[in-house]
């Protein structure tokens, strides 16, 4: 990919993940919502996602998105997630028509299908043995209003797919901690996503070739709920971490990756 | 059904059908988007879905909800969809869980799909031989703006249910025309709903038993790409009429439903 890679809502946790693993791989053009606290070594702009005059200056010579920003509380109020995750969303949408984009990759979210773990299923579902799996086919069941943006954004990356042909892949991000897996969370250790894993599967998106995709972004967990094998048949993803192999004291001793 | 049910988009063509076929079988409490020319025979209000006030003052005392207002332009722009269809909507739901409304009916939309029209597909899905079905199961694959706006009304139902109980039936209304079908167009023909199934399909919805339904609106047609078997599983639905029995000189004979 010669063109920058546009990075949104670069410095969050997310963000952080993909540029410590993915620093030297692309030429970044960071999109930050407030002033970073150190000078970044790239390319960067302070703008927000719901104005069309800093998505426009964000877009410039772009030739594929990775789009994080917006709203990050899963408890976010209905006018926050309507600004920032939806219409902020639509205005990227529009830009990378604009701009001739060809890849539009979209942080999506476990909370698009949150209301799946129902009291009869769970705990069982977050456990190793269970065979209860999503696999991005179904449609979405949100647990909160911001599961309802990010479900609302894929929606919107399929009618642009559709209609102007950009590739989406949409990763519905589980729960990336640095480090290792939440401790004493079955449901936490069972959506892990590790900072390694994290950056590689940004990385699949932005290499692999699709049309439009909905996948799970999760490591390799025992425990698991959500179903990899579509991250792995079509993005190609190997995922090299399992949250099954941090345990007490290797836990403890494991170092950041 | 004792409680008033709430129609809003009470002036547009879908709220004509259901009135026409419905105005004695419930108590109706009426909300129109311009104040209507005739005085209606029921209690009404003049309002918008945008304005929390006037959302309140719509759902007070209703048990139960047919929500068809929104902008209903298939090419309406972003700006519109975003705050009268989406924002609307929500504000629809909210209040009618702090109403403690039991049943919401939500007029969805056959370009919700609109993009599983392809090239590849076409003439022959319109066709009365052809076997290809949407059935409601699948992802949403809007053809417009629109159609967004519409999977993530289905989206915030989908929610709301979830969360907090009231049944709620997405319908997914197809070409309602009043008399007969669209004449030389063979798509509006495979998605023709005429008035008396549309008050019908209404009608079993505001009485059926349900959790969460996302089902299509479109009369018993010959042709037919829209499966309504699961409008007469779970609402039992019956249509009455059929695009292909109205042809040439019976088309022009047949009297308004």
């Amino acid at each position: 990919m010669d063109d920058p890679v546009l990075l949104t809502g670069a410095g969050g946790a997310v963000g952080a993940a993909i540029l410590e693993g993915l620093e030297d791989a692309y030429e970044w053009k960071l999109m930050f919502h407030s002033p970073p606290a150190e000078e970044p070594d790239h390319e960067y702009l302070v703008g927000d996602v719901s104005s069309e005059g800093d998505v426009a200056a964000a877009m410039d010579g772009v030739g594929a998105v990775i789009h994080l920003a917006g709203d990050p509380r899963p408890e976010a109020p209905w006018d926050s997630v309507l600004e920032n995750n939806i219409d902020g969303t639509q205005k990227m949408y529009e830009a990378a028509v604009d701009e001739g984009v060809e890849k539009f990759v979209f942080a999506s979210s476990n909370h698009a299908v949150g209301s799946f773990e129902t009291d009869e299923r769970t705990p069982e579902m977050y456990r190793p043995d269970d065979q209860y799996r999503l696999d991005g086919t179904e449609l979405p069941r949100p647990g909160n209003l911001y599961g309802v943006s990010k479900a609302t954004g894929e929606v919107l990356g399929r009618y642009y797919h559709d209609e102007h042909g950009l590739s989406v892949c949409n990763i519905r991000i589980g729960n990336l901690t640095r480090g290792h897996p939440p401790i004493d969370y079955e449901r936490g250790q069972a959506m892990w996503l590790s900072y390694r894993d994290c950056a590689h599967i940004h990385d699949c998106a932005l290499q692999a070739d699709y049309e439009y995709e909905i996948v799970y972004g999760i490591s390799d967990n025992d425990r698991k709920y959500y179903s990899i094998e579509r991250a792995k048949d079509v993005l190609g993803y190997d995922p090299q971490d399992n949250s099954a192999h941090f345990d007490g004291e290797e836990r403890v001793a494991e170092p950041e990756p």
